[in-house]
């Protein structure tokens, strides 16, 4: 039997290949989350070990995809971004989507249970939209990232402003009218009078959201062993964690000047900084491959 | 702090919206599964549960996007049939594709030690890639089906022969050339001659693949009591499964005379038969509303 | 000197190829015409050489590309479909659209001073731009041809109601005042009392449009000896005229059973008809071949 | 009559937005122009005055679209690049390949006989296909146009061969072989030694085909006085001109310190030069804003 008489249905696919010689960004963004939180009774404003869970999914993405340079990520959201001239996929914009979205989305799903302490329950799954955008330069890709965390900071001064008065007591439909119109250096003001709160000393890992690039240093969680790891690769592991101690005392300016085989020990670690201002970009400019 | 500055970056997003009037074909494909199944040892050449898996997940995916009619499974590959007038996140294609491919992602994942007795080990993790393909009449999706249906049958028979001789002791190299070239007349003759082993014989879900409708029978496996559902939950399905079997003894053509309020109480359920021919089609014609 | 080094630049060309089995719509659309009829002094509010010009490098085009089936136009607009399975330039949307666009242009140009009576002169040439649009059933083409002369019959409504105020006497903006709000009734009433104009006397070209068909009748305007055609092209056409003549005195029920082959003797007429109703598409339906 | 049950229509529109920040470059091409010239008789391997209508058409299309800051053209080609942040038609794809591919239609339609001395004839009407292509940087425009002029060199020694050879008596298919396999040196040495002709004596339009910038000098062709201009338009053309001269004598790097306002009188103008090496752009910098 020939498949050659339906075979002309192929022809209807359409793909997207991305312009060549420009960053591309996935975003992954959570479904239906605010149902799905309630569910499993996220803290609120911040649950922290549910954001330890989207960056821990987020580095094992960043290390199943070495293309990923940088990644950054706030409440259900995470941003990857690829070099320029990645050739992930042939550039087709549905596999890179696709891919990115569905290892996030195991990864994440995997261990739920590890981080939350509670087993997922039907039809309570996580589920991740994802998309591809281009950006052809540098700034742009700043720009991109500096969108996302300052939506990060607005988020998160009204949403620790909200769940503090709602703590306090105050119904929800208060709460919200008592914020209404309401500018950042107003709530900051209400933080410290109603609620006695200096936003300047909530954690940074709440106001800055979290930065994921490969760097040397040996402060980073050690992903893998939270991990139920298949005994081999765990050996490969050990090994690749040996090469690594072997740096462990050097500062960053001797780091810079290893060679590139040795830089290839550069483990996924994730940071709480600001990235809009140049600091960041200029401390890290020798790990983000961009 | 006003995003407005950096907001200019979203107009770099380049949607695309898929062509209205047309049907929509979602296909999901594993990734890397011939090494995936290779570490969990999934029989060859069909792991009658690894199937399971697969259709399981499909149907969830199908009661989660009620607009898919129609999907049809083989080996790591499932294929949902959108209806024609679906507006489903506006048709952008990378919305669809991603959240179908996240929800069959997450439910893998969640369901695997359930039907494969083995717990999931990092970096083996179940991945899938997804896409989205149009197309304008319905003699196209019974051809776009027919191909896949098609493609099954080769690959099946192809490998019942492979894992047969290689079963029989003969190694991987020799087993591939002794089929080199052979047709199906040809492979069928191996099977009975060297293998006493006719190919009529196989189980009709390896020889058809799996095909899920919404149908009202009552033999189908109850999805829902296999997964840890919440409770609140558990008693919505109850009720809602007392409903069905109200229908329990209905013959199909008593059936096809329910008005449409109950025929909601129609269930996903899977089929192992020819979907090329038109018996299938016309049989069913009730309960696919392409 | 070899082309290898700077060949990596073809790779940024995203074709874009328009789904198989769906209509192909092009429609050409005059940029700037506002000021490029009132510079050339076209009648207002139809000037029918300007539309027979329109018309007339339509009938070109449609000769020029076998596969467009109907054609239909009013104003400085003229939209062509093409039949299902066209594989013209492999369905590049931007093939199609700017070849047939700069046919149209091309003729449009070449002829203006033999139906205006006046040359062109620079800066005021014809440009016209062009979009490529697909539709997947017969309906959702009948519906959008629909769609385009419901739109002649809405602005000619008003425009004739408009100018005839103008010619009257009154200024623009009073005109345009005394229109506001009116409904299709109001302005009937309007022309009758005010300006002694029954609407339905009004030519059919204006308040249909034209649309263009392949069709066996003699009665049509003899597109290319209108045109400065090459000696040997003229001996073809004529030849081709003589073959047409012998068809001259079958009625349409006779022509209806003519073999393919002789159908070719078809040739593009345009007629000022009305395309909504069904008649139209019932009488023709031998001759659109969509 | 309301047009609202026809509207949805609308929807099936799929426009393209091209990505911002990126170089936008229009390719025109002619369509059959083998078979157009042949008609015409034009002169091989080059007509001088047929490079002149595509080089005058092209000046046109940069007067009327000022977001072009660069065009180059060889044989029946001519590509056209906008400047990264150009809005024309809100980057949508289709309205900026058919408005400029009709633009150059129409001027070169209307100014055939004038260049040519001969007048158009149906069939053979000039018709060009248009497509855009995005480049994210200036290396790429720059390899882009390089890969163009070095296309203009392989196709114009060898054409030079070719038809000197046929022109001293050989046919067509021996000349061909006669060239099958050869390489560049091969090429010079057979016209040299067989054709009595030094390649580098060549005039430069033909080796290095035409770019067109904006520039302040005054030897540049008059593109409108040989157009049949409108009055009202050859006044403000002197008006314009008048203060063109005032500059006329500024040596350029005094003309580098003009203020903007006064570069506006920079006007297009066409050259034979080498843009693969860095002088023209050098050299030019001021004049080309990519």
């Amino acid at each position: 039997m020939a498949n050659s008489k339906f075979e002309y249905v192929k022809q209807f696919e359409q793909m997207q290949n991305l312009l060549p010689n420009t960053y591309i960004v996935v975003r992954i963004d959570g479904k239906g989350f605010h149902k799905f939180t309630k569910y499993y009774d996220f803290q609120k404003p911040n649950d922290e070990q549910g954001l330890k869970l989207m960056s821990f999914s987020a580095c094992i993405v960043m290390e199943t995809f070495p293309d990923i340079q940088i990644a950054y990520g706030q409440s259900d959201e995470f941003s990857f971004v690829l070099k320029k001239d990645s050739e992930l996929y042939c550039r087709r914009s549905d596999k890179i989507a696709t891919c990115i979205c569905s290892t996030f989305t195991s990864i994440y799903t995997l261990n739920f249970e590890k981080f939350m302490k509670k087993p997922l329950k039907f039809p309570y799954v996580p589920i991740f939209d994802a998309r591809c955008v281009c950006y052809p330069d540098l700034q742009n890709i700043r720009d991109y990232l500096s969108w996302r965390q300052v939506d990060c900071h607005i988020n998160n001064l009204y949403n620790t402003c909200f769940w503090g008065l709602v703590q306090k007591g105050m119904n929800k439909q208060e709460a919200e009218k008592t914020l209404a119109g309401t500018n950042a250096g107003d709530k900051n003001e209400l933080l410290f009078s109603k609620l006695q709160k200096n936003y300047n000393n909530e954690p940074e890992i709440f106001k800055k959201g979290t930065t994921i690039i490969r760097h040397p240093t040996n402060e980073r969680i050690n992903l893998k062993v939270e991990l139920d790891v298949d005994s081999k690769e765990q050996q490969k592991l050990n090994k690749k964690q040996k090469k690594k101690f072997k740096y462990k005392e050097l500062n960053q300016q001797e780091l810079n000047q290893l060679p590139n085989q040795q830089k290839e020990d550069l483990q996924v670690q994730e940071f709480y900084l600001d990235i809009i201002k140049d600091n960041f970009w200029i401390e890290n400019k020798t790990y983000i491959l961009l």
